[in-house]
């Protein structure tokens, strides 16, 4: 890639991101979007626009605002995981930032004055660009000057271990505050009881952990909770729900066509059958009515023998007071291992039940196999994508999925298909990978969400770094490399050393990309948009199905926060080889600290509290990008000396 | 090695082995030499010879008491650590055992009728033994009997996994039992706290430990003991008792040269200056007296000051029950993981004082140095071996130490010498690598002796297994051997499958001479017993010296598991290679049983009791024998299948 078509890149990415910046602008200071740009606010029972004298609606307002809201602010609206995710971002922005001030006076000047890349008349050749001149690539070899990429290297590892110290102690901090608040909270005065073994035949599950644990804690036992198999009693509920929400419907529906049509109105009506499509047509409202004063009694029954009958073997026990909690579910409480295993109770809305009386066994074997799964999608994961594409060429999908016909037909869609069916099954395999990893965490057995969500972003982490990163940057498939490194384990170092310096261009367009038009959509949220408007418009008829057609979701930790890991690796890597990698890092992190406060204060709603335990998942994972990145410069500084004695 | 010699070798060694049961048959039976083949009754201040009535001086007398002691007695003689390791002798004896049972029967009779070491004309070559008939060499390449083979792999890993879950039972049973024995021990109630912080200026150490516990414990906080640094105060203690050791000394020199020479006797004398040969000649007893007398004012002061002013940064913290003590000391105490870090207390016999106060990053720093050197150790260890043996000729030492000159000028001696130094310090390097490997374990700064014990024979296991058994197995020293494996990873499954079949009589005979000669010389305590009666005829005069002489010390864990460890790893490993070796694995484990039980209820005095904590090491490393195990047998049944279908 030549200086030119770099430069046009950035800039159109600019534009994108400019134009996406005053669409937000626009699009949020009107009232009817309020549900779309300030959902927490809403959902707070605030209004967006008051107590905010001057400037408000100014361009800039909530740049102000983002930089004017405290920690306490974000805590109180969006808890404390969202204001460990700030600290991750702002932490990673003053590592490369402080990286920077050093790195780029130090090493621009010593790079760009050196003569590697120039050809033997001393000059610079046409295809060389300022940006090459400017980075390792131009230093001789085993030149003096490479010292001072070296003490470059040590400066960086020495942020980063500070910075991180730093930041340990601050979401210590963070967390023991949010533990010592005075907001009770029910799981901080409990502990997750699992694998409780079969209680002698006289005695219900119930019985046996009570007295467990109120001889075993005689002074701070309260109660104990089993859980139970609600299964069949969550199905009569859900389908009374249903039922309640289709009567809120037709009654919305009823109303409308009342005033529209005739006043007597049209009585909605739906069919039994599959989908509403076949069966006996009937009175929605009647029907429905009828149904619930059916199930309700069934519903009674089946909790009350739920209770009794469908008990699990695992439970919450309560305590009363929380450090009699704490301290219990760390101690070990049964002789042998595989019985009454103890942990922290999660939060009520983020346990998972169906897990919960899974077996220590079970879940062992089910950790393993998904281990397996994941390491072999991780390093095989072009293998199936290539079969499959190769299987289903278009011919065959036409042949089978006749009504694909009219589409496969057009003589130039056909053409374009022919060519994209492979890339097109890998950006399916792609997008479809994050869900793929949650239902695979969550097939561990993990008791809660929060545990889950840091499970897929461990394993999406993986991922992508060995594909994007060392993929690319090896040339060639993982599993071709890995053969090689097998073969040869000591030549990764000196391979990663040989083809990163080549790629810089690439990742620098790619992070600039990638926080140019990526943070634009993120902050101008115009898909949400299009389908709150299109949804509100079309299908919602009630209260209730407006406010589910806006409901905003959480941060989405499980994608977001690899991602970021993914450029903080890439970064780092480059920060030595190629320095102006640093302050696109540096705009990243910064841009994107601002429009995660924004969102975060006035966008995303929690869907659990974990008091922010995903940030020992960070750290280690930012601690292990500085390893790669330590491997790598190894490689390429170790080939730079190397090639001059030789 | 043919099979007379192998022969030769066995029934010289069950002859020595015979002589020595003959040998300890007599000289147990003699009363004099009660303290060496039972200080451990003695020391009970029980009568070796009390209570026993027929046969209980027979020749095979120990026998019978060695089955009839019950699990019970071995704890109350020696504590749950021996018997745990008699559990671990008995569950490996099973394996062996339960493995032979199977093995034998199928594998001789469908490896013996094979042909593979047949010449071509059909006869059996005369340097092929009967012992190598019968195993996995004579089956031929590919052939169907292999699947026998494989059968028996299954059934050895089947029976190891099985009798290991039921001894993990049993001992785990045997540790809950020792633990709510009404016998209360000081330790059960304490934890260890380090890391404590540095108090503010106006607290000591001893304030800030008491008021954090008390905070955090209000109602099963008893008291804290903080650990003082005593190095001055035990420096005074230790002359004094040296002195009081000398006037005992020279009392009974005087007593003795009373009735010898003149009623009025000589009064012993010695000089003040190095090792008591120059220096002013003083009277003994007078001398020690005055000394003493000085000494003891100077103790108390040194005593008081150091309880006050020389206080350390950790503390043995004590509660009101054992439960509140056991919670407590598995539970988080801080919020930054290096202050306030807790442990369970070690019993106080084994505590490791010097090492409590070690702070968390010194303990880590420790712990990485250690491992290093260990790694090194056994990697290279013949590197400095040989380097020293290449520097130090006979020659150069006869320079440096001319007191060697009359050994060295033998011309007899020279010519042995020169050949055997490089072995010479093999042998020596080997003889002290255990307490080299105790040292570095201590110096890790692990605070109890018990997890000493524990942390160097993990190491010496390293050791031993990578060397004695792949090492000699691959034939060459372990550092080439690692080169190759780093070369091509894979490889390693390979070049073990290929070489270990050979090697299977030389490994055949080591475990018979270990088990014959090692068991022998272990029975009857020749080297103890000579050292005792020298001891006591040229240098005890005391009581308390003669106690001395003879206290027997414990079962020195740290090489006695790991040298059975060797033993498993081999036996399996050959069990289905040759099976023939199996009896003899039998053999040495059922004498070792035997044997450790007599020593145990007679002879050994443990130095600690850790109940049984010994054992989750043991567990492990038979779980790691067989893996090597199961490697080993994919490269050489693998090897086999390939050797046909290339």
């Amino acid at each position: 890639m030549d200086i030119s078509s770099f430069v046009t890149s950035l800039l159109t990415s600019f534009v994108i991101f400019a134009v996406l910046v005053l669409v937000f602008t626009w699009l949020s200071r009107r009232p009817g979007n309020a549900p779309v740009y300030y959902p927490s606010v809403l959902l707070r029972g605030l209004d967006p626009w008051e107590g905010r004298g001057r400037g408000t609606r100014s361009p800039v307002g909530w740049i102000r605002q983002a930089f004017a809201a405290s920690e306490a602010d974000v805590v109180a609206a969006s808890g404390v995981d969202a204001a460990v995710y700030l600290v991750f971002l702002s932490s990673v922005l003053a590592i490369l930032a402080f990286s920077g001030i050093v790195l780029l006076p130090v090493l621009l000047p010593v790079a760009g004055t050196d003569h590697a890349l120039e050809d033997s008349t001393g000059r610079v050749p046409r295809n060389v660009t300022d940006f090459e001149r400017l980075a390792l690539g131009n230093v001789q070899d085993g030149s003096a000057r490479l010292w001072a990429f070296i003490f470059a290297v040590y400066w960086v590892s020495f942020v980063t271990y500070f910075i991180l110290w730093r930041s340990y102690k601050h979401v210590s901090n963070l967390r023991a505050a949010a533990r010592s608040t005075s907001d009770v909270k029910p799981e901080e005065f409990a502990m997750l009881v699992r694998d409780v073994p079969v209680p002698p035949p006289n005695q219900t599950i119930k019985d046996s952990v009570d007295s467990y644990f109120r001889a075993l804690h005689p002074d701070t036992f309260y109660k104990a909770m089993v859980v139970t198999d609600i299964t069949k009693a969550d199905k009569i509920f859900q389908e009374i729900e249903g039922h309640k929400h289709k009567i809120a419907h037709a009654e919305a529906v009823y109303a409308e066509s009342k005033i529209a049509n005739r006043p007597e109105g049209t009585r909605p009506t739906h069919r039994t059958g599959f989908l509403g499509l076949i069966g006996k047509k009937v009175d929605t409202l009647e029907y429905c009515n009828e149904k619930i004063k059916e199930l309700l009694p069934k519903l009674e029954d089946e909790q009350k023998s739920t209770l009794s009958e469908k008990q699990q073997r695992a439970a919450f026990v309560f305590f009363n007071s929380r450090a009699a909690a704490a301290s219990a579910s760390q101690t070990l409480h049964a002789q042998m291992f595989d019985e009454w295993t103890v942990t922290e109770a999660p939060e009520p809305r983020a346990v998972i039940w169906t897990n919960l009386p899974r077996k220590i066994y079970d879940r062992q074997t089910r950790q393993t196999v998904v281990y397996l799964i994941v390491f072999v999608t991780v390093v095989f994961y072009m293998i199936p994508i290539t079969a499959i594409s190769a299987v289903t060429t278009l011919e065959q999908l036409r042949k089978k999925l006749p009504f694909l016909k009219v589409v496969v037909d057009q003589p130039l869609l056909k053409t374009v298909l022919q060519a994209y069916l492979p890339q097109i099954a890998l950006i399916v395999f792609l997008a479809l990978l994050p869900t793929l990893l949650v239902f695979l965490s969550k097939s561990e057995g993990i008791p809660s969400q929060s545990h889950v969500v840091r499970a897929s972003s461990g394993k999406y982490f993986y991922f992508i770094v060995f594909n994007v990163f060392i993929g690319y940057a090896i040339g060639s498939s993982l599993f071709s490399a890995l053969q090689k490194v097998i073969e040869n384990p000591t030549g990764i170092v000196t391979t990663l050393g040989s083809r990163l310096p080549g790629n810089a261009t690439f990742f620098l367009t790619f992070v600039a990309l990638k926080f140019f038009v990526g943070y634009g959509l993120e902050l101008s949220r115009l898909v949400p948009l299009i389908i709150f408007h299109l949804k509100r418009k079309y299908l919602c008829k009630t209260e209730d199905e407006v406010r589910a057609a806006w409901a905003p979701g959480d941060l989405g930790y499980n994608t977001r926060v690899p991602n970021d890991l993914l450029i903080v690796t890439l970064v780092m890597c480059y920060s030595v080889i190629a320095p102006l990698i640093l302050p696109f890092g540096v705009a990243y992190f910064a841009l994107g600290w601002l429009i995660a406060k924004n969102q975060v204060l006035r966008v995303y709603v929690p869907i659990y509290e974990s008091n922010g335990r995903m940030w020992p998942h960070m750290h280690t994972r930012i601690i292990a990008a500085l390893m790669i990145y330590q491997a790598t410069m190894l490689g390429i500084i170790g080939l730079k000396r190397w090639q001059v004695s030789s």
